[in-house]
């Protein structure tokens, strides 16, 4: 067990996926944590599932993790600041401006409040989702604010530190401009495209190939919580949204004229501008140009995955990343390897010595 | 070797990335392919690579293959059409009604003439990508039109079975519709997405999770194909993107509006709508409701993937997909497998009782 960075009681105000892992990691280290709910059965369970024990009347607690839903946040951080006078009190939601107004015009005690996102989470919810390792190498924005003292900020960059996090200082409105532009309007995006698939004739839908779904995976989220998350960021959406609305229209006006002069120019350079956008994702990924792509057939039966990645164990070769792909009604499985581009032809070479298919 | 369903000589126009892999998969049937190509140096690479022999004065091709960019389709089938006059023509563009209707214009005798379109292919081109396993496991869209003969199209169905594929017969205007809406307007929703990311400040990039990243992968498309696809699926294409554009506003307006009674409802629509519409997508996907999912932490070091796939084989453990993830700067990757949900509970414990860390 490492010694945890965080010092006293940790109180966690909210059991659901990410109150119950902040929760199970902080257990880890030994840290006393006490875990509480608005549901008295959600919180019974977070407590059975080792994240915490039940709050007592002698709780006195040195930092306080806010994870309910964003439209609760600024209510239950008020309420919080005021019951514990001597707390640090953070919060976990995916919007920072909003709540921190609300806050403000409460007339809380803002000196003793960083809010804070871990860039994680899954679709699923619920204590039984939530898992020690969530923050495991993911960004955690820790919001900085003038008037803040360090000793502050460090208490929760402490928190994210234990919990395996990358803590990333970041003004609240600058999170939400950024996670405006890279999660809610994808959000929304993916939404959309979605949408449009519900009206789709099955011999459509039976064309449909990786690029569709990639496009519309997230559009599986849960509309209640995505309805409270883009209402505390909607301005800053609302903007992003427009400027694509613009390009929309220009791609229309092309489509609607593809005839003119100038039509196919406009399209070719929003695709371009497609291009160089993707490319600024930093990170191991698919359209990552440092790596090269292998595609491996295989059998869709137990073990075949295994011995390929024996396989490439024993040859020695990393993984960088790794797509599989499934056609309907094929016996047959695509898994796509990347590899630096230095064992390309090695990888291909032996693949196909050990008799494995290669696809392009 | 299998004995090939098409019968004589397949003559191959274009050796691209599909000319070259439709011959790679004829050859190793044994069929006499003859490969050619505008470009004398794509031609003789093709042959080098296996892709068929260079023509001869004396052939007499049964079935010929145009496998040239969409702009160029109507133009090389009518001139194949007058040279052989014997042959079948089919092509393997990935539009279908603007070539047929160019070809129609031109008094070319279409009664010798089926399109085609597999639903296989690579961000990377040219011969040396070509691969006889393209085509495997995919649907293989054949254009049926009443004044075709049954023999004709079958003709053209045995050379999809010859490379593996699943015939699907559609009619030219159907298919069209079909690829607008599942992939032609995914590229530019996807597109338009990452144009957005162009101007994005390097901290925001920082915070980029998993959904965007699938949204905008296929942004990384080629330019220059992608405008010849578009131009020639245009109004289909536009009209889609039509009724994307009037969600879209509705978005917008419900985001302007977020305090007026109606927008959060309006925008929890939305997001059902978007639920319901990626359900209807058929096959093995993340989003898929008959998998769960088990997330593995995995260290960034060779052999490691390797080694979880192994025992998972030992475990007899069937992975219906799998998906891999980095956060910038981790040492650490995250193993997102689907198994069915029948085995998750012993996933699970077996992996946990072999020290692997799973994740929530």
């Amino acid at each position: 067990m490492t010694e945890a960075r965080v010092g006293g009681t940790v109180r966690i105000v909210g059991s659901g996926l990410l109150g119950a892992s902040v929760g199970l990691g902080l257990r880890a280290h030994g840290v006393d944590v006490v875990v509480t709910d608005a549901s008295r059965t959600a919180a019974r369970l977070a407590v059975e599932y080792g994240a915490g024990r039940p709050p007592a009347e002698t709780d006195a607690p040195a930092l306080i993790v806010v994870a309910v839903p964003p439209d609760a946040i600024a209510e239950v951080v008020a309420a919080e600041l005021a019951a514990f006078p001597d707390a640090i009190v953070t919060d976990v939601a995916s919007v920072k401006s909003a709540p921190l107004a609300e806050l403000a015009a409460s007339g809380a005690d803002l000196s003793r409040y960083v809010g804070s996102h871990p860039l994680a989470g899954r679709e699923r919810g619920g204590p039984i989702s939530a898992r020690a390792d969530l923050f495991l190498g993911r960004p955690w924005v820790v919001c900085t604010r003038s008037e803040l003292g360090r000793a502050r900020v460090s208490a929760v960059e402490a928190l994210a530190l234990d919990l395996g996090a990358i803590p990333v200082e970041m003004d609240a409105a600058v999170h939400d401009e950024s996670v405006a532009l890279v999660s809610h309007t994808p959000q929304l995006v993916s939404t959309l495209m979605a949408r449009r698939l519900g009206g789709a004739t099955d011999a459509a839908l039976g064309l449909a190939g990786g690029g569709v779904r990639d496009v519309t995976r997230i559009a599986s989220s849960d509309p209640a919580l995505w309805v409270q998350i883009l209402s505390a960021n909607a301005a800053t959406v609302a903007s992003i949204l427009r400027a694509y609305r613009g390009d929309l229209d220009e791609v229309i006006g092309a489509l609607e004229n593809i005839d003119e002069p100038g039509s196919r120019r406009s399209l070719a350079e929003t695709l371009a501008g497609g291009n160089a956008g993707v490319a600024r994702l930093p990170g191991k990924h698919g359209q990552d140009r440092r790596f090269a792509s292998v595609v491996v057939l295989i059998d869709d039966r137990p073990g075949q995955l295994g011995r390929l990645f024996a396989e490439l164990g024993e040859l020695g070769v990393n993984i960088e990343d790794f797509r599989m792909e499934h056609s309907p009604g094929a016996q047959i499985g695509i898994a796509e390897l990347a590899v630096v581009p230095e064992v390309l032809a090695r990888t291909v070479e032996d693949l196909t010595a050990r008799g494995w298919r290669i696809a392009g």
